[in-house]
Formats: structure tokens, sequence, C-alpha cells
């Protein structure tokens, strides 16, 4: 059985049911739809993504025809360990009941973070976490009475959602704590995300916690407030603080959480409750970095988690060996990524570290189009293992993460990143790819570093 | 003294340089150029970058006011290892001498290969291998007088030579004994190729051998005569059948060859004669998986291979690792990346394998502007080592490889591969970027290939 249809859930209940064909799977879903792209949601928001549909991998009807026992629009209200049984309620016909399982898969996802603020749950306020929401914000955003939007949270989805606002046509205010917008990325590399956030016109409110949200005679929010005194008016505030583990049934349960807040799975993402299974957003993973266990809602590890619980389940052996934080976004033409430890992750996993960045291009200089890249890395104090990569530039350079990705996964130090054989041609690299100049400065950093010693 | 101030030559000279600034430094030199980019001719050639001068990294003045004598236009004629000297002339003025060395760097490069055909030798047959070369070429092209143009070879130079002639708007012919173009990559990728060039209307005759060269009573070229008795009529013959390593001087002094033909080194890129260091095409290079020597000219290893002489010189300490076997180009809008092994290279080495293909997007599927990509992995029976790797696609596509050279150059399985924490977000990648997708269909064939086993 499984609980939650989307991401996690569908992989595993697919996966499963394709490696043991005589398996009884039913899978709950309380949306109106099953394995959607989370992720895209801006997208469609925004119109760059024509059409709700597209955001769907696998309908309903689909998963059935595979032979899962889908049920829409049904919730899970209780699970009983012992019992070995969960009890449903049917959301729209109001029916409820209860149905025995022998494995169970937790699949419940992720939750938008709320300020503990007065107002935040009056009308008009919206968080963007599943494809509901999408919904409703869309139908708010097109029926014309918006104007005037304050995103709260500059992360990856506040900055996605504003942008996405702002290219309908809308003012847009974004507000944060922190002193650059995407606190996952350093200071340096932050400054780069605000420049192009206001180059769209979109109007950000740095280091500004966010007091209360005003809310009008008619129930509906008005204005944000800040502790710096701030009254930004909106006609719709979204919540874009970034997610929490949807852990309320597991916790009522008996499922164990992890330290994190999530819950704790071993490297078959089995939870510590015999035959209990969990994936995706409400889990914890392990940073291959820092040996963290750590909450990180991503569509990418949600699908490999949900297909290694399903292999499990199904007969197979299948492990999810962790994350090493790697993240990517774009903010109109600037790309941004990330990968392995920020500089202050980094300072906190108890690293002593070199930095080197350096300014290239995406082709050969020479090359027409060629567009400005800039890579940051992290080094580990004389050793020089790479710990942490940052890209920011122009189209054609974020997705140079991955093969810093790779370095980080392998361990490899900052001098043996700098003989790699990575593909060079004027059209796609200069001769010395910026992620070998990169790994060369770094490594320098790290010989400078030592002689200091 | 540095023979050669290409890439290699010049990479070497200024390390050195830099590293112990009391070194005296002289750099023979025997084009009118230094430290350019050959790979950047072909594009000079069709126009798309503007200027020579841009393709020179660094002028002969630029290499002088680093502290380097630079002598251009001036050839080494010999090179005497008891003596400690070279003797060389100028190519110009037509003086002559000989000049005492303690270290030298022999980065000759490499010249192309020419069929040892009748007619080979005539007027309007041209190699591309250095400046001068593309400048012959050019001018040719300039003078009004070519309309069709018979390119003998379909490696990367002989298909960047052939579209940057139709580009130009010219009659153009692909002669080549293979039965696919740039015969490194697995037909049925080199298809694709195939596919690409015919759609730019660029003539290819595949699986034909060229027998001789037809040249008019002017003594020029007039057509190419293929083994099956075809008359391929050209104004102007280009050669594009690759490059050997330039090591007469060296075979005549005395410096040991390898087994391939190049200069053999270790892995500091010191030769086997006292005192000498060798860097660049005109060396051979370990690869890292087949554990053969053999010769890849390309820019990127000649500066790597240039840096590290120049550091071991210079009182420091580098080694060069070795290549995998990355490469990279475009045919119009189609690009196409290889690294690691191919199929029959990895036959060659003595590996068993399993293959495995898959189509997917650059980015989301619901995204606009998702472009096709096909990824072919090659990996070894029962272990499921990456051997290979090879990208096929629409702009956005080839640079994944580096992601998997970075895989293979860390030995790891598709098994792993399959788990990596790659950067996904929508505008960049489907949920499951193709990369993973084509490890997880891998890793299948992996095992069911041990099934059958």
């Amino acid at each position: 059985m499984v609980i939650g249809g989307d991401a996690a859930g569908g992989s595993a209940a697919s996966q499963a049911r394709k490696r043991c064909a005589d398996l009884d799977v039913v899978m709950f879903e309380r949306g109106r739809a099953t394995s959607y792209s989370a992720c895209g949601i801006p997208y469609w928001i925004s119109g760059t993504v024509e059409s709700e549909a597209a955001l769907i991998a696998r309908t309903p009807d689909q998963h059935r025809a595979m032979g899962l026992d889908v049920r829409m629009r049904t919730e899970v209200t209780g699970i009983d360990l012992d019992r070995r049984t969960v009890t449903w309620r049917d959301l729209d016909g109001g029916g409820q009941g209860s149905e025995p399982f022998d494995e169970l898969v937790y699949a419940t996802g992720s939750v938008p973070m709320r300020p503990p603020v007065p107002g935040i749950d009056a009308d008009g306020v919206y968080g963007v976490q599943v494809l509901d929401d999408g919904v409703a914000l869309r139908a708010e955003l097109d029926s014309g009475r918006v104007r005037r939007v304050v995103v709260v949270g500059g992360g990856y989805i506040g900055l996605e959602i504003a942008e996405a606002c702002r290219v309908r046509g809308l003012d847009v205010t974004v507000v944060d704590r922190s002193a650059t917008p995407v606190g996952t990325f350093d200071p340096d590399v932050g400054q780069f995300i605000a420049d192009a956030v206001r180059a769209e016109g979109i109007e950000l409110v740095m280091g500004e916690e966010v007091v209360a949200v005003d809310v009008g005679t008619d129930g509906r929010a008005r204005a944000v407030l800040t502790a710096g005194g701030r009254e930004l008016p909106a006609d719709l505030v979204v919540l874009g603080l970034g997610v929490r583990p949807n852990v309320g049934l597991a916790r009522e349960a008996g499922i164990p959480l992890g330290i994190s807040g999530g819950i704790a799975v071993d490297a078959r993402m089995h939870t510590e409750a015999e035959g209990v299974w969990a994936a995706g957003d409400c889990v914890e993973s392990r940073h291959r970095l820092s040996g963290q266990r750590m909450v990180v809602a991503l569509g990418t590890h949600a699908n490999k988690q949900g297909r290694v619980a399903g292999i499990n389940i199904g007969g197979g052996y299948a492990t999810f060996p962790g994350v090493i934080g790697t993240a990517i976004t774009k903010v109109c033409d600037l790309e941004v990524a990330r990968t392995g430890l920020s500089s202050e992750e980094a300072q906190q996993a108890g690293y002593a570290f070199v930095t080197a960045s350096v300014d290239s291009t995406t082709t050969a200089g020479y090359f027409p189009g060629a567009q400005p890249i800039r890579i940051k890395m992290i080094a580990e104090r004389r050793s020089g293992r790479l710990l942490g990569a940052q890209v920011v530039g122009c189209p054609g350079s974020a997705k140079r993460i991955d093969a810093l990705a790779v370095c980080i996964w392998n361990e490899m130090t900052v001098d043996e990143v700098l003989s790699l054989d990575l593909a060079y041609a004027p059209p796609f690299a200069p001769v010395w790819d910026p992620v070998l100049i990169a790994a060369r400065k770094a490594f320098e950093a790290v010989e400078a570093d030592v002689r200091d010693l």
C-alpha cells in the first residue's frame, strides 16, 4: 500500500508492481492528480508551459492500466502499525473506511512553511506545493483582480513564482530575511541573482523579517508587514519559504522521525517501523559530504527514492546512496547552480577551506555567442578535496555543475579535477574549460595556503 | 629552449618562466603566429569567427613581454643531444645558426596525413593544420575561383571544413572509406551525423577509398578519383584525414618514439632523452581505460601537457594523468560528443560489454524548447563499469558528455551513475536526466546479461 501518488509514491508503486506482478498495490492520493511535476508549476503559472495536463507524467488511469488500484481524492487519516491497516476518507463523497496492508510506502511529500505570524491564514495567501495549489493560484491570477503580488521568501520556489507573476505583467515584490536571495548560495553569487531579479523589474526587499499579514475587512490579505516597518501592499501573497516534510500521520502512528524532522530511513528506504518504507520530500537523506541527515525536497530524489523502495518491496535490492546538494535554477536569462557544500555549510560541517572564483566564457572567447560564466569552488585546506562549487552565468552555463557534482561524488581533489579530459571544441568551451580553470585557480589557492601553514 | 610556439610550447615556456624568473627561455616558431586556436580555423574560414587575430591567444610580442625570447619564422633543423645545441634557419631572411640549451621542450605538433596517391601534392590540395594553412585556404576561397570542394576524410576536421565551405555557398563533397562519418563514433551514432551532413546539402560519399587526385595541365587538382570508379570534380581539395605527430627532428636526434609513433613521455612529460621534454600533438598519451599509448591531437591536451612540462622545468612537480578519448563537435545544429571507448575500441581492448541507448529531451519534456537527445552507453559485462558514452542531439545535448567523462575517469559502474545527484529543474532536464536514464537502461542490460551467463 502506498500513501501519496506523486513522484515518490507513483515510482514506488509502479516499480513494485513491475517486479512482482502478483502484488496487490493500492495507492491513495488526496489530490486530483498523480505523478505530476510540482517543479513545473511556476512555468505553468507564467504561461511558459501551456497546459496543466502537460505537467502530469502519469494519470490515475495510466497507473490503473499498469495494474495499480488508485484511490483519488482519498485522504489517509490514520495508520495502525499493529493491526496493519490504514483508515481513509473520501474527500469528495465523504465516505470512509479502512484497508489492510502487508507493506506500506509513506510518500506524503511536504507542506509549505508558514511563518507563525498574524494573518498568515487569511484569504489570498497561497502556498505553491501541490498541483491543486497551482490551480487555485492560477485561477486568482486569471481572475484579473490581482495587480500586486508579494512573495514571502526568496529561495528557488519564491523566485520562480515571482518571475512567473512578473512575466504575467504584475507588480511583484519579494521579501526575505537573508542578505541575498537563495541563501544556499554564497553571498557573492547571490548578489548576481539579486541583480538579475531586479533587472527583471521585481522589487527585492532583503534583510527584512515578515511580522504580519495585514488583513482587510473582507478577510483577505492586503499587505505584508515587516520588522523594519515596511508595509508591502498585496492583492495576493505567495509563500515561497520552502517546505517541511509532511510527517503528521507518521508521527501519530509511531513511525520514527530522524534528527532533521524527516522520516528516518535506511539505504533501502526502509523506516525504523517493520514493513514500512518511505520516500520523497517526507524523508531525510544523508548528505555525503557533511554526513548530516537532511530533508531535500526535490523531484529527482523523490523519483529515485521511490524507485529504490519499489524495487526492494518487489523482491529486488537497491539502495539510495545519499545526496550532495546539487540544485539549479534560472532567473530570466541568468542560470545558477550549486553542488556540494556552500561556504557556510562547509564551515558548519567543520571543514577548513579555501575558495577560488573565475570568470570565463561558455564557448571559446572568440566564438560568436560566447557568454560569461563564473565558477566558484570551495576546496578543503591541505587535501585540496573539492567540497563545493557554484556556477552563475548566461545560457549554457549552469548544467556544467553536473561534471562538478560527479567530481564531488567521487571525492576528487581540485588537482585531479584540473587534469580531467573534458570535451573541447570552440563552439562548446574555451581550450581550458571554465571548470578546469576554476580547478586550477582553486589548486593554486590550496598550494598558497599550504605554504602559509 | 622550446621548439614550437603554439599551445604546448607556449604553455610550457610561459609556465617555466613564471615558476623560475631567472630562466632564459628561447622559443622557436617556424610559422607566423604563436599560441593560436587551430581548432578555430574552420570557423574563421566559414566567417563565423570574423578575424584571424581573434584566434590568437597570445602574440609573439605578448610572449616577449613575459620575458620569453621568441624567434618567429625560424625553423629548427637539427638537435644535437650530446652537444646540447639546436641548429636553426631563418625562413624569411635565410640566415642560420645554432643555440645551446640545458633543457629542451619538443612541441612541434602534427602534420596532416596525406594519402600516398598520385597527384596528392598538386596545387589546390590543402591540409588544415596550422594557421598558415588556414590563411592559404581562405585566400583560395576568397579568390572566387572555387566552386566545388572535395574534402578527403570525414572525421572531425573534415566535417568542420566541409561545413565551413558549405556555409560559404560552395558545392561540397566529403569522401571517406568508412561506412559512417567520424569513425570514432559507433555506426548507429555516425548515422545521425551522416543525416545531418546531408541535410546541410553536403554530398557524402562513404565507403570509398581515394586512389588518386586528377591533375590538370596547369598542375592544379581538378578531381578526386576513388577505388569505386567515381570521379569527384574539384576546384579545391582539402585533406581532412587527421594528423600524425611531427617527429622527424626527434627521430633524427635520437629522442625515442613510442609504439604509437608519437614521442614517448613519462607522466611528467619528460622523454627518454635526458633533459628533453615533449608536449602536445607530437607526443603519445596513455588511455586510462585501454592502457594503450596513443596520439590524441587536441588543443586541450596540448595546453595541459605544456603546463605540466613547464612546471617541472621550472622546479615544480606536476603530472599529466592520461586521456579517456573525450571529443565533441557540431554539424550545423546537431551536436555530438563521445568519451571513453567506442564499441569497436572496447572490443579491441579486450572488454566484453553491453550497450544501451535512450532517447530523451534536454529539458523537461513539457518545457518549451525541449530538444531531442540520444545517449548511448557501453558498460562492461558483469561489473557494469562504464566504458564509454556517446551523445547526439540538438543544442544543449553534447556538453552533457562531461559528466559522463568524469564518471569514466572515476571508474564508476552504471549502477552508481544512475544514483548521481545531478542538477534538476524543468528548464534544464527532465526529472530523470537523460544521463541517468541511460545509466538505468545500461544497468538493466548488465543485469539481464548476468542472468543469461
